[in-house]
């Protein structure tokens, strides 16, 4: 990784950037996923790269989400893989989800190391390779997944998800997290909890919500499931992105 | 290149993307490349995907700018060589500009790939691979240009220019036209005629331009130097993205 001096105004989306590029190397991450990094940079730029009040709240329903659901998975793509490995692994053992390899540009290849590079970074059991079940109402290579991964969750956290997917997964009924950096995209849409922030944020901070959470009575969870507002949500973070461009910068 | 539905409804956006992709098995188009892309698609989106006013009166300003130049020059970086080889060709022939190769993330091996790109496309002598100038102020691989290319140009087109390097060759005095979709970005910030579009929209119209102004009398290129008004189109497309985030998707 090329060294970026601690005291560079860009250093934090910098190191983002370089862990990509890395994980290109590694096969982790596709071309697609070079230019959703870009467009991630984007939005993020424009909502001032941080977690706004109304981000923080869907990451903590995200995390009740998480705890009180029957089968909770955590969708991993290239990206997020190659961002937040150790974060991922965190969320997976403070929640008890399953972390599940989820590709939409899919080779068999791509998924074992995708695979591999988690369990380097301590996960143990990863989901995703058997690949023998499909997601309706989409094409062969967008639907494979796993019988006993996102296939079977009730709750499903997927980061940086395809519109197409995202809306497919919503309409097998499973309650869907996303996060997703642009409000209006379908994936952010169609979710029952649109997290808009950059995921390098938005994991470990579900996961201390998480930790939070995990101690306190049931009923705290529910609340905080109950309380949640997304189309609020939705628009404070147009809001907030708005306000962005006529801040400067 | 993968086939797109003419009827898709991300059409340009997917063709545009599949260009750069097919720019990197080409070595052409660097990984930074790839995420700049994505970073333009998401403020293009915003933008509404079209050339707005203020942008058609910088294309304009800049046809002027390079027809009554003494030394006009279209920097060429790996993303703009892949995405519109043809235009580039076009814009040089209709303006007299020399193309000249200009890479932030310089290999020899990349400038000799996008010369011969650029040769294939119709251009004759392209400028750019004898790196024997510096630009005052940026640490050497960033700096290297060619002596009588854009070292001594006096109007300079810079297609998705870094920000560093936009400012340093504005400090040299150089009137400088930027094509960047980010309005608030240090490269638009810094030029003489900051063009808020898409390279794919913005070459074609300068072009088209250039070729109804260099008909005209000298007097009308020169007023619509004079008129163009940079804050007042920084501001326009600002507005544009942020009333693009209300309008919805």
């Amino acid at each position: 990784m090329t060294e970026i001096p601690e005291d560079h105004p860009r250093h934090d989306s910098l190191v983002t950037r370089h862990r990509i590029e890395d994980g290109v190397d590694d096969g982790i991450t596709s071309r697609q996923g070079l230019i959703a990094q870009g467009r991630g940079e984007a939005y993020d730029y424009l909502l001032g790269e941080e977690t706004i009040p109304s981000a923080d709240a869907a990451e903590r329903a995200a995390a009740a989400q998480l705890l009180t659901a029957d089968h909770p998975v955590v969708s991993v793509n290239g990206n997020v893989a190659a961002l937040v490995p150790d974060a991922l692994v965190a969320l997976a053992a403070a929640t008890g989800a399953d972390l599940a390899v989820n590709l939409f540009n899919r080779t068999e290849e791509r998924v074992e190391r995708i695979a591999d590079h988690l369990r380097e970074h301590g996960a143990s059991g990863v989901l995703g390779t058997k690949a023998d079940a499909r997601i309706p109402g989409l094409d062969h290579e967008r639907a494979t997944v796993d019988s006993d991964g996102i296939y079977d969750a009730d709750v499903v956290l997927v980061p940086l998800e395809d519109g197409d997917r995202a809306a497919a997964l919503a309409e097998m009924g499973k309650t869907e997290l996303v996060i997703d950096l642009n409000p209006l995209s379908r994936s952010a849409q169609a979710a029952s909890v649109p997290i808009i922030d950059n995921v390098v944020r938005a994991v470990p901070n579900i996961t201390a919500h998480a930790r939070d959470l995990s101690e306190a009575e049931n009923a705290a969870r529910e609340e905080c499931i109950q309380e949640f507002d997304r189309e609020a949500a939705l628009r404070a973070a147009e809001e907030r992105i708005r306000g962005g461009m006529s801040g400067g910068a």
